[in-house]
């Protein structure tokens, strides 16, 4: 997975309710509150962690023991694996971690966005959309100063159109006859060392010279960046007994590379054949600047990835598959499908090793109307498997024996067979987060009413995925009615996940079963001890009906779709 | 759970060959294999991770979903948690970590038991068994010199007797002569400084005086001990931009703190009351100094661990009442009751708070004829409770209405009404490795049986807990019985985790089925398209029994005990 640009926070009074109300009813709990929190780390309560195995438990049945035809007709092969968080330093060498983020960094002060300090003027202003934009503005005039100035009419223009759109946070944009004046100073206080296109940028980034000195503006927004600060967003730890630069390891910022490192291993020791795929879920740790939005960016999460292995010249199909694929899968979760969109990264997004990568966002609320990252479906090509071979020196290319027999049979010239079945796989990874899984759920189902019977404010879950199933109360504690409730909740406990309370009046019962997403409620009464029948309450209508205790399985398993 | 001691590492070889087969088949692979491996870290493949899974689920089932019985008859109230794995580092001095493993550390250079060295002579050699032994022989006789010296002979006869087992590694055991030749060249060579109780000691602990100096017995054996070595078993890390102290924070070396930190949380937001427990699966790290003996004892680990709260004074009800369930779940795995032994801890052996402690010991290869640690039960009185709430300042006391209740019926005093109705409650810990059960479940179903049909070597797992419960071949890849072994595949992996493999000799597929524990193969032959009936091969009898497809539901489910 790549990383996460960050983006500007919002939060609108929704998500505050929701967060509210999941650490309410013991959904998400802030981790060590009791010690004023710690910024960037969730527990998940006796609701959340239910609910976040049901997301887990219903990924690993569709993709590793029940994984879709593909578009070859066959069914996909797909293993699991549950690799350390802990790697060797040098997986993250070749993977490319350690270098992209070993370098001083410098973040925007406005809008977040980090780059590495060393490519911040050679690569990444001159390549900048607003600075390209710009220099068209750079009109130079004669003057009586020795050399010529620039003409301050077109930069003014430039400011007021272009520039509100392209660097909105630049002080040229904000406050662009302070700016000019400033720059004017310059020009003409030392008239014998004219200023360079870096330093005229520079001037016309800073709003307050005094106060600031020379500001480096932001390549996104144009706001005033940050100075360098060592930065690395891999998690460092010691393994051995002394904290030493040879005892140094990472914590994994992704799952993936432990599928890599294993992909020899799993070739040799299972039958498997390419293309296959090999499926994980589990913790990574990012040292995330700036967590925000609840479980949206945390520090420690939760992913599910894929990575499949599959010839070069099929690369293209398996990622139109899968792009397809995962899509299906996250409609299957109950998520409305005006709240998914992809997002096709454009040529210049791309990892310099990716063909092609495809985002699957989901509108949160605090994206909305905006859609924010969901999953990433990555054509990753050869790079992984090249870069950990170049490093490990080990082999880790693939004799395709079926592939060869294929070319054999269409008549290719032996040097073709030859050169074309012996083959680095290439790989499409899906990657999504599992506690961001969590989020959109709980988003989705959030639920507000004003003055409905029951709870206000409920999750209106999928049943499949609602962490308590089925809600079992005796109408009052006493009189047969809490023996005949237990035994059946001793029975559905088997196959669902009840709660059985005895206590409360029926109201506050269903109001707090409504409030967690439980779907039905199942009550025993006065009548029951005499017909056998309970009444089954929906959480949705609030509707209730007659069930006999003899057909309830069958009318439980039918409402859950289980 | 309380830190374990290192034992002296053997390996006998059916360990090989269960790590081998582990390997070859894609159980367990070592981490970073590619890279030369990384000490202490392993990963699960393929069927490692869905053996691993399996454990973890039952787990959850019995405890969770479907707690027991408890002693009052009443259901037992279970709650899952996922707490985070970095917490607030207040945390770890609350509960005694940090104060306990950040002190010097001194290790024996043969035994590898490690002990702080600040309490090396006042605490641990002054009550360790062979020094208590010992100096009952210390004789003093008056001698030439101006002060009396020790008599060898009882030295000698206590080197040769209760030496040989209480300290078998010391200088005066292995080698008596030398040791007290060099001690009387002390003893004669300044006589005006003679030596006291300890220097006498570090002579009888030093073979090669000229070498090494003196030395420091291991409290245990006796063999010299290294040098002090700043050391704590927990792992660092830091959150937030800079690796300085204020950012510091640790990996958690077990799972239990993440369930204190969270019991306000927990009682506020549930319909929870005590007594009621919380259970939580999930990775641990530490810093171990000598990981070994496979996955028993690995630097990265996963725990199962519960945490029971109770009134303080029905805590040893509950402790004794976990001890049996305990005891009774892991018999559910299959394990040979013969392989499990309970081992209480003496008192000595508690940690301080502590009221009692067993723990319940399976008896590995490399420990066999002994057994090792899988679990520990601890009745932990109030103590993590109580410290949480001194450092955080929080109050985790809990007013118990039920109990005010019935001491107001039992006509108690309203003094002892208020004060006994309102407590921090006790805890009672069931804390198991859910690694470890891997590596129990591993061992006990590893079954070698030379010239047998099939495999010779295989792993012989209760079909619950079989990372693969079915194989289902085509007898050979055409003629229609691919197709029809697909649907029956298609049909039976919505339920089970089935492998479908068309090719190779039948025989072959078997072997390789048996190998890893699949209890059965379901064949399609060239009569199965004819009666609509197919084979089905028992893994531990190897016999076939034909069984029609309209059947195979009920007959699968009865044989997996499903």
């Amino acid at each position: 997975m790549d990383w996460p640009m960050p983006t500007e926070p919002t939060t609108p009074s929704v998500m505050d309710q929701i967060v509210s109300l999941c650490k309410r009813r013991g959904f998400v709990y802030q981790a060590s509150e009791i010690y004023g929190g710690i910024r960037g780390f969730w527990d998940y309560g006796p609701l959340g962690v239910l609910l976040k195995n049901n997301i887990r438990d219903w990924w690993w049945k569709c993709m590793v023991e029940c994984p879709p035809v593909g578009p070859d007709g066959d069914i996909v092969s797909m293993v699991g694996l549950d690799s350390s968080i802990i790697q060797h330093p040098k997986t993250w060498e070749a993977s490319g971690h350690t270098a992209t983020f070993a370098d001083p960094m410098r973040r925007c002060t406005k809008c977040g966005h980090i780059i590495r300090a060393d490519h911040y003027w050679d690569i990444l202003v001159t390549t900048s959309k607003w600075f390209n934009d710009l220099i068209q503005s750079f009109e130079y005039a004669p003057t009586p100063t020795p050399y010529p100035a620039l003409t301050t009419g077109p930069l003014l223009r430039w400011a007021n159109r272009a520039g509100k759109k392209l660097a909105p946070n630049m002080a040229l944009v904000r406050n662009p006859e302070v700016t000019l004046a400033s720059l004017a100073t310059r020009v003409n206080g030392q008239p014998t060392s004219p200023p360079d296109v870096r330093e005229i940028t520079q001037y016309l980034a800073t709003e307050q010279m005094h106060m600031t000195g020379l500001q480096d503006p932001c390549v996104l927004c144009g706001a005033p960046m940050g100075t360098p600060e060592q930065f690395n967003l891999m998690m460092v730890t010691y393994a051995g007994t002394t904290q030493s630069a040879e005892n140094l390891v990472y914590l994994r910022p992704e799952t993936a590379q432990g599928i890599f490192l294993n992909f020899r291993n799993i070739i040799d020791t299972n039958r498997i054949k390419v293309p296959f795929g090999v499926a994980q879920t589990g913790k990574s740790f990012r040292n995330e600047l700036t967590p925000r939005n609840f479980i949206f960016r945390s520090r420690e999460f939760e992913q599910m990835e894929m990575e499949f292995f599959c010839p070069p010249d099929d690369a293209l199909k398996w990622y139109e598959f899968w792009r397809g694929e995962r899509m299906k899968w996250w409609l299957t979760l109950g998520i409305k499908p005006e709240n998914l969109i992809f997002r096709d990264h454009a040529t210049d997004e791309l990892s310099h090793y990716s063909k092609a990568t495809v985002d699957i966002e989901y509108k949160y609320p605090f994206t909305a109307p905006d859609f924010g990252e969901l999953e990433g479906i990555a054509h990753r090509g050869d790079y992984d498997l090249s870069q950990h071979s170049k490093h490990s020196g080990q082999k880790l290319d693939y004799f395709d024996q079926e592939l060869q027999l294929k070319l054999k049979e269409q008549g290719a010239s032996a040097e073709d067979v030859k050169s074309k079945s012996r083959y680095i796989p290439n790989v499409i990874e899906p990657a999504s987060g599992l506690t961001r899984a969590v989020l959109v759920l709980l988003c989705e189902a959030y639920t507000y009413e004003k003055g409905r019977a029951g709870a206000e404010e409920w999750f209106k879950f999928k049943p499949k995925f609602a962490p308590v199933k089925l809600g079992i109360f005796p109408l009052v504690n006493k009189d047969g009615m809490p023996e005949m409730a237990e035994k059946i909740y001793m029975d559905l406990r088997q196959r669902y996940t009840c709660e059985y309370d005895p206590k409360q009046s029926i109201g506050k019962r269903y109001a707090r079963m409504d409030e967690i997403g439980t779907p039905m409620c199942i009550v025993v009464d006065g009548d029951s001890l005499k017909d056998n029948t309970v009444t089954v309450r929906d959480r949705d209508t609030t509707a209730q009906e007659r069930v006999s205790v003899d057909k309830l399985h069958a009318y439980v398993a039918a409402k859950l779709e289980m």
